[in-house]
């Protein structure tokens, strides 16, 4: 059984820190607890009463007259440690911890967090906070409400679990306002022991959820928060909202929750990769959530407006082609259909407009021809107050019928006053989500088809998997250094990848430099190879197409008096030479490892596109070929890929292979710190891309 | 006087087509317009009717017992034109027809509009529509609703101008949950005779009015748009939305209001040069109005978030950093006196976190203690439902007099179910605008500081037009051409308009080119100066590099061969000879004639920004040299100028000042269709750029 079970379906809970004294956090936990008619036992603990609101008291945990399945404390943050210790020796070992005063304190609290987890660890616990706002479920075996909150949630298939309790507060109102309904809600405050990913994969299986909502502050453990999502995300979807994107945001939560700062630079591509669908504001969340929550999937892009007024329409339409959707293209067949409902004036082709004068009937004929064909996979519904001989209520209850069993998507937009006649709630019977503004309802659609398809691509995903060989063996020499790794141990690692490199000779003699060139295809590059040596073309250390023996051996001269001089003094020059490619679509390829995030894989196309623009793409290593396609998909600059410029096209595939390939090595060697590929070349010759340059960073820690 | 007075501001108004039947239009007109108890006359005609409503009905126009201020035409589209010609005959001139079936419906439609705008002609009638939804004015003495409108408008001081009537209607009916509320509404349909612009015109000098919204389907007359829209923008901000952005938002409204398409490659630029603030969907548009109505200007862009919640406070931080706002940073003094007055818990850093117990007296000391401040511009003042001894509404009541005199903007988010307890009336009575989330608080801010700006730099204007020359000599030769311009004449039309040109020659003959070589500096460009000769360089019509006499010779020849056997047969090839500038920096300039917005001006950086980026920034010609400095700002890859990758920096007034010669040469040269500086090129050595390359094409039309 999964732990976070006994918080979601408890049998039972210990209020620890009830109270009868109006405004008290004990008495206002106890009322809105009481009021959602919570259907277990509430076992509230005070030593001062007997009894309140009908509830019996206990005077302590020891004195309860059975053994709660969870357990939430609201003392004063002074009684928390010793109040968890009680609960462990009492072996009751599922246990909320509203208190704040932990972590996000600063330096005290983190003394006093620490502690708290060497309780947990002493009687194997479970805790979820401290310094959050509790939990409820809205299933109806259970209707707990432990979250303070006066308002009751609204019942619903849509799970929130956020960081920070105020926003689950926040939330539940603003939902009185729609269609937004919960079936649980996780507040998992300074997440001292269970985090956003163990609810996150409990609620993976709760039949009662359909749609998962995050607010985070921090991801905790990257890489089994990738993988729990990657699951879910096969079976249902998961939309987050990562607060403390800036800098501005990020210094406002390290004060909030005590959450660790995450790099930023690698969010956007770890969420993706994750399948989860990241939003940047709230009401954009909630707003996909609704949709998703209410609505089957649409089955492919193609969507039809269906309206009363022309300007809505085109800003759908506008909305439409934006977000990636396509206006379906309407067949002569239904097109001369409308002709005969509607009037002249109104518009056939898609968005079809029915003008002011379309009442009910109106709606419901249009609805059922759309409906109807083959090739539509979801319809936006465009209400505005009609002026003439019905409303939007009756619009509802005509086409609500229609709506239920045609297996399509369909999303409102309801632009009139939300009094008795706006049939809001009509709209929420039927399931059919309802917004204030086209646009709003086009974005929720677009997450939809967003969800749809990375569903599809997470359930092909044992076959994308890349699993790292962690028995690879590892060079010692490499292990030896602690800053930047020698040139020929790299080109070695990259080719055991089956990364390609150019033909190259490591020698420190010019007859050796010589003897390489008689073998191989001109011109050449020649370097210094020592690796204490990093900037080498500032310092003159490289130099390109050497053609002859002359050049190479005036390179040679040159190369080694400048390193003699100014560098390596009594130490001994090598020197790489390298067949040089004739430069062509020039891209690069990065590896680091992050504190938390552990091995990451960059790519993006060289020159002012890195340099400038920043236009890279980053995931968590290792991924696969696919994920890697999925990188180059997103550089702003991959027309640089299709021949653009007179460049030759870049393979994709290849260049996915070698990110993938690249970064299986970084997976597999800790050691590594940083390692470039820069640049990597493909040239209409070699149909690969090529490691022309490479240089790491590597440590024997 | 305006001729949008009548209309706005009538004192009597005829209703042609008043009817007594229910549902009927003629019938709900009248009714809107007595339900809002418009002060002036109403006189309705219909020849089957003695009275509708108590009020006398006239039988035809020429009964009518008065001279009305307006007419409205409510009949059917077959009426339309006769009714015209009658009321252009009774000297009654200012109009309304609501009637569609004009412009909207294709071909036929289009010769009916035609005839319409003929009898505009013959009459000097004042047309609005036709198809359009009316009109109405919630100003005291006129209090005037003529738009069916059941629901009627909240009087306020922001008017919205619709290409769309629907888009009246239904903001009217969102409007209901907000603060939104209106001084006038003008839907101006097919725009046959009165436009957007001439209405925006008259709302620049209307005292109700203080923000101006407006929804485009088009913008018919672009140039006098801009002069208008930059008068308006001194005095009072322009929000606009532009829908047909897209191909399928563009063929929707082509069907619409018969609009014609404006190109939407320069509609960014073109709404930036008018000083509107554009926006791409309706409720940003409205959310952004209902501040810039109620509150003061922030005067800078220092803000403080005031919150009982972190999280909200977290995510207005991101947003406050993403919109080019700042968090103001709090003195120690003022963190010492919050430190006194809030809890351990809470943060006393910016943003202000009061946390969950902050009751109305915590809300006004903290408030007070700020707005105290004189650095800080703004506040974002964050509400989630309070859990403990206190209510939105206690909040409101306690700030609302610190809010009323302070000069500083106030912008709330109330994140709380809107009950009687939500205060949403008192932020209402306050002047302060409210928000459900807080995302939406500090764009709407962010828009705020944007007007801030805009209107600074518009009440510079006077100092930043220029004013071409419309005397300017213009040289027969180009008159004479209507392909591609000769080289010799632009390359002087440039020079007089003290754009930098390299030195040159043009010659036929080797002995004049190598006569050029040695007065002046290699190395040296050679290619073909036959103006029917293009791309010069596909060809191998162009040798860079030349140094010596030999090399110029061998480049002569090559040249001479290619074009005499591939293109010009017996014409005799004509050399320009160019000092050849070290590439550095490369920029491109270039100009359009566009049929809708006459000329215009481009600027990017050149290579892949251009090409692969569409890095690339618009302006209708002329600008001057600040405003060309503003479409340098646009350009993602500005960073180009600033001396990235080793380039020298690049002197954005003298570049500023090329683009802005560059506009007025296109200004004064109607003849020239396009035309290309590409590239033109800033090299440390020169400290001006120097067009190395120039193409254009030209008409006699």
């Amino acid at each position: 059984m999964h732990r976070l079970q006994s918080f979601l379906y408890p049998q039972s809970i210990a209020v620890i820190g009830a109270s009868r004294k109006d405004g008290s956090l004990g008495k206002m936990f106890l009322t809105a607890i009481q009021r959602m008619n919570y259907k277990g036992d509430i076992l509230p603990v005070n030593p001062k009463a007997e009894s309140i609101d009908g509830l019996n008291v206990y005077p302590s945990i020891d004195k309860l007259p059975q053994k709660p399945d969870l357990a939430v404390i609201l003392l004063p943050q002074k009684f928390v440690l010793n109040t968890v210790e009680e609960l462990g020796q009492s072996d009751i070992r599922n246990i909320i911890v509203i208190s704040a005063g932990f972590k996000e304190l600063g330096q005290e609290g983190i003394e006093r967090e620490k502690q708290l987890i060497a309780l947990k660890e002493r009687f194997n616990l479970n805790i979820l906070g401290p310094n959050c706002m509790g939990i409820f479920n809205t299933h109806k075996d259970v209707l707990l409400n432990g979250t303070f909150s006066p308002t009751l949630p609204q019942p619903g298939h849509i799970a929130y679990i956020s960081q920070s309790g105020a926003l689950g507060v926040a939330i539940l109102e603003l939902a009185q306002q729609t269609d937004l309904g919960f079936s649980a809600f996780v507040s998992t405050g300074n997440k001292a022991d269970i985090s956003d990913t163990e609810v996150i994969e409990f609620l993976k299986d709760d039949n009662n959820t359909h749609v998962i909502t995050l607010y985070l502050e921090s991801v905790d453990y990257p890489p089994h928060f990738m993988n729990i999502c990657r699951e879910t995300a096969k079976i249902k979807p998961v939309l987050a909202l990562k607060a403390g994107r800036t800098k501005s945001g990020l210094k406002a939560a390290s004060s909030h929750t005590g959450a660790l700062a995450n790099p930023e630079y690698i969010m956007d591509g770890f969420f993706k990769q994750s399948g989860v669908i990241r939003k940047n504001n709230l009401q954009e969340m909630f707003e996909a959530a609704r949709a998703l929550a209410k609505q089957p999937l649409p089955k492919d892009n193609r969507t039809v407006v269906i309206t009363n007024a022309g300007g809505p329409g085109i800003l759908a339409s506008d909305m439409i082609e934006d977000e990636g959707l396509q206006l379906a293209e309407l067949t002569p067949q239904i097109q001369k259909k409308l002709t005969e409902i509607l009037p002249e004036e109104a518009s056939v082709k898609n968005p079809i407009d029915m003008i002011a004068g379309a009442d009910h009937k109106t709606y419901e004929q249009v609805a059922e021809l759309v409906l109807n064909e083959e090739y539509v996979d979801s319809v936006i519904l465009i209400i505005v107050k009609p002026p003439v001989q019905t409303t939007p209520k009756e619009i509802v209850d005509a086409i609500s019928p229609l709506a239920q069993n045609c297996g399509k998507t369909i999303i409102a937009t309801l632009m009139a006053a939300k009094d008795n006649n706006s049939g809001l709630k009509q709209f929420i019977d039927a399931g059919i989500p309802v917004f204030d503004y086209p646009e709003s309802a086009v974005k929720a659609l677009s997450t939809m088809w967003q969800y749809q398809n990375i569903q599809q691509r997470m359930r092909k995903s044992d076959a994308i998997v890349v699993t790292p060989h962690s028995d690879y063996p590892q060079t010692n020499e490499l292990k030896q250094n602690n800053t930047q790794a020698p040139v020929r141990e790299l080109l070695e690692m990259l080719r055991a990848y089956s990364l390609e490199i150019p033909a190259y000779r490591i020698d420190n003699s010019l007859d050796g430099l010589l003897d390489f060139m008689q073998k191989h295809k001109r011109p050449f590059a020649l370097k210094i190879a020592n690796q204490e040596i990093v900037h080498k073309s500032d310092l003159g250390l490289l130099q390109l197409n050497i053609n002859t023996p002359e050049q190479m051996t005036s390179a040679f001269n040159a190369i080694k008096d400048i390193a003699k001089r100014d560098i390596l003094g009594n130490n001994e020059p090598q020197f790489l030479v390298q067949e040089q490619l004739s430069p062509s679509v020039e891209l690069v390829i990065g590896g680091k490892r992050d504190p938390q995030f552990g091995p990451i894989v960059m790519a993006g196309i060289g020159g002012v596109f890195v340099e400038i623009l920043k236009d890279v793409t980053f995931r968590l290593a290792p991924v696969n070929v696919s994920e890697a396609g999925m990188m180059l998909q997103e550089l702003k600059a991959q027309a640089m890929l299709n021949g653009a410029r007179g460049n030759p096209v870049v393979d994709r595939r290849k260049l996915s292979f070698a990110i993938s390939q690249f970064s299986l090595l970084m997976a597999e060697h800790p050691e590594i710190i940083e390692m470039d590929l820069n640049p990597l070349i493909w040239s209409a010759e070699n149909q690969v891309p090529v490691a022309v340059d490479v240089r790491a960073t590597v440590t024997t820690k």
